[in-house]
């Protein structure tokens, strides 16, 4: 996959080289010297990736991406951190730096292009959640949490067959997070079944080939798992597929416990920052079908189900029921105790509701102090029967609110009906239902009227 | 990236050629040998890509690929038939079985693996959005719009400086599409910039780089749309490198148009699934913050706005102001002319005082006929002379209602309240504003009362 990547460099000479490196391979190059002008760019033009020098005057590399990393409109690009300098602490700055990794002059050429297409890769999925986060953030659901993302208490899983190696790994990383070693491949496959933030998995192993490991992780349960490459730094083709295979990190060995735990740090990092945005989208489609006061589906919800589940039983399918509900004398209430006694009412009475109907059951609230119950399956009979049971259960104890200064007496009128076969619709069967609610409170309120047709 | 294959043939030792060059490569590979099985298989274990074979005994593979094409649990998944005929007929008959590529035994092992790893990239984005919608239609949202997609009608740009090829493509396509020729790679990069459903690049031209022109186009604005190289069949390693850099399909040359039109017809069936889920999930976010009988904002969004303006506003950023409004007897509406009427009021209400604000203030319905305006970087002042515009447009003319039976005169009552500065907070702001309603209320209603604390 092609991509846009940004190069960073005070030395036009190492810009030029790296340009032309890029280019052969077809990448759209941009270029600048500068941090400050890095910073520009790259809210602009948007790169798929950033390459970044160390060593610059003024704003160092360093310092340029921790400011991308702490941009929302930047915070998603991957930043390589570019050095001359071979010094395992200025790599470990990177790393702490937020940098998604590290690369050391003279650029292997080889590692450059796999690091690129995996970053590449694992963007193009964030960008499709990202952009789908932005219209939910444009309606207002911030996304401050982003930034405040804890990097430790990961769930790590180790798979490995060195049992020293795997014993040191577990003690330096266990001080941070809660590791599990396997040394059997098959053992770690079952285990990769369960939530992980990362995997770790030995790709210079003896007893087990370590890339076919990598490959059924990926293509398994634990795809959306970094994984961490343990590689033989004399094994360049392997280190390679395993980027290839979907390996997030590669690490060297023999191992940097402290650069682990950086890299560590920076796998869970993402990892989280992916989960946060699928979640934030889970609960706003959700937000979507929800009453917000009572936690019940709302009236879009109900529309939805009610026309599928119809449209089934006049197809030959089972029947399905509805139960209008309308609370008597509601406004007494909000006029009697205020809106908030009013609100408190709904929401115990919404309890009470969904814990008197079936676990198929549908119960919405319509708006106010109206309420309907979707039950698929359900005759007249049977729907009558559980009516009954709602009507009876909220007559029998009083509504607490207020803090518990007044107890309130609430009844309840309820419509019933039911699909009569072919012919009928969502909008018919809503209407007879909600002409036994009419009935129920013409003759009295606090009454349960199934309407046959 | 790793991937699970399915591969299915009624010949065993084609099953095993195929899984034993699957493997060596790190895929995870399933097997079965007929039709039946590759259904079931196919929606239990959920794989990336499935290798089918055409000529088998029951169910063929052009029947079992449409029907892995017509349920909803396998839509999505990619589908290549395998046959030892090469007869164009056949491929066209695949294709038009939804299958979204086409191999010929014996089966080149390079062409084999960039098809799969294509394919399999292109499935991880749309799993992603498939994945958050799976949540929405848990959720009540269908898909049934999914299955009826239209093939005809694609904008497609065609990139080639043969011109008589070119011409040959857009009239064979144009009886179907909306088709654009550019013949100069830097006019097709322009023209790339709008709307597409299909770029076709002639990779084989001779004034240009085709494949410099599928990077930009991949690695920019266009990256969206699915990309068709034309290729020359002798140059292998360039029709490898079109689909590495992300072209979606390649067709060798010369160009059999009915073949075109075909596999043409897959790429923006294709493209037009993954529009459709990215537009089904953005409406379904929006829903999540918009009142559906008005569709001004709803409550939830009013909170999360109020909650970051004031925020600022406290923290020394410019003032934020709230009208509260509520609609002065409009229980008399509900109970006089019926529900439906008091919803027609309650639209046109919507309608009017989203015109009567400014473009950066949110209009919002909190429930029942209470509304509220948020308004960033006004004061009191300004507030309360938006408010007393916003009462005399709705009591100056009545509303129309019933199908123009019934014309209502309406009033309201509005409280205006503004920040005061540090220690502010959304609730008091709203609370003042509530009892500037009252107060209107109390006065006779139809007024602004604006509370300074």
């Amino acid at each position: 996959m092609s991509a846009r990547i940004l190069v960073v460099d005070d030395v036009d000479v190492n810009v030029r080289l790296l340009e032309a490196k890029l280019t052969i391979e077809y990448y759209d190059v941009l270029t600048c010297h500068d941090g400050q002008t890095a910073l520009t760019l790259a809210a602009k033009e948007q790169p798929d990736l950033i390459l970044l020098d160390v060593m610059m005057p003024g704003m160092d590399g360093f310092e340029t991406c921790r400011r991308l990393k702490a941009r929302a409109e930047t915070r998603h690009i991957p930043v390589v951190l570019v050095t001359a300098l071979d010094g395992r602490a200025d790599r470990i700055r990177g790393l702490e730096a937020e940098a998604d990794d590290f690369l050391t002059k003279p650029i292997d050429d080889v590692v450059l292009l796999a690091r690129v297409k995996s970053l590449t890769r694992l963007k193009q999925v964030m960008d499709e959640l990202r952009e789908r986060e932005e219209s939910s953030r444009r309606m207002g659901v911030g996304d401050e949490a982003a930034a405040r993302l804890r990097t430790e208490g990961g769930r790590v899983l180790i798979v490995d067959d060195d049992e020293s190696q795997a014993a040191a790994v577990a003690a330096e990383l266990g001080r941070e997070h809660r590791v599990v070693v396997e040394t059997d491949p098959q053992a770690a496959l079952a285990a990769a079944k369960g939530p992980l933030d990362l995997i770790i998995v030995n790709v210079a192993a003896q007893s087990f080939d370590g890339l076919r490991v990598v490959a059924m992780l990926k293509s398994g349960d634990a795809r959306r798992a970094p994984v961490l490459a343990i590689v033989e730094p004399s094994e360049r083709p392997r280190m390679v597929k395993a980027l290839e295979l979907g390996a997030t990190d590669i690490l060297p060995r023999p191992i940097d416990t402290e650069e682990l735990s950086a890299r560590v740090r920076t796998q869970i990092r993402r990892k989280r920052y992916t989960d946060f945005l699928r979640q934030k989208l889970d609960s706003s489609l959700e937000m979507a079908v929800t009453d917000s006061l009572t936690g019940l589906h709302n009236r879009r919800y109900m529309a939805g189900q009610l026309q599928a589940l119809v449209g089934r039983a006049t197809h030959g399918g089972s029947p399905v029921a509805v139960l209008v509900l309308d609370i008597d004398h509601f406004k007494a209430v909000n006029d009697g105790f205020g809106h908030d006694a009013g609100d408190e009412v709904l929401a115990e009475f919404a309890v009470r509701l969904a814990t008197n109907v079936r676990a198929v059951d549908l119960p919405c609230r319509m708006g106010g102090e109206e309420f309907v119950v979707v039950m698929p399956g359900a005759g007249l009979e049977d729907a009558r029967m559980v009516a009954e049971r709602i009507r009876r259960d909220i007559a029998a104890a009083p509504f607490r609110v207020m803090g518990g200064e007044e107890f309130l007496t609430i009844t309840l009128s309820i419509g019933v009906a039911a699909t009569t076969g072919a012919g009928d619709t969502p909008e018919a069967l809503l209407k007879r239902a909600d002409e036994g609610v009419y009935e129920a409170k013409a003759g009295g309120r606090n009454k349960v009227v199934a309407r046959a047709v």
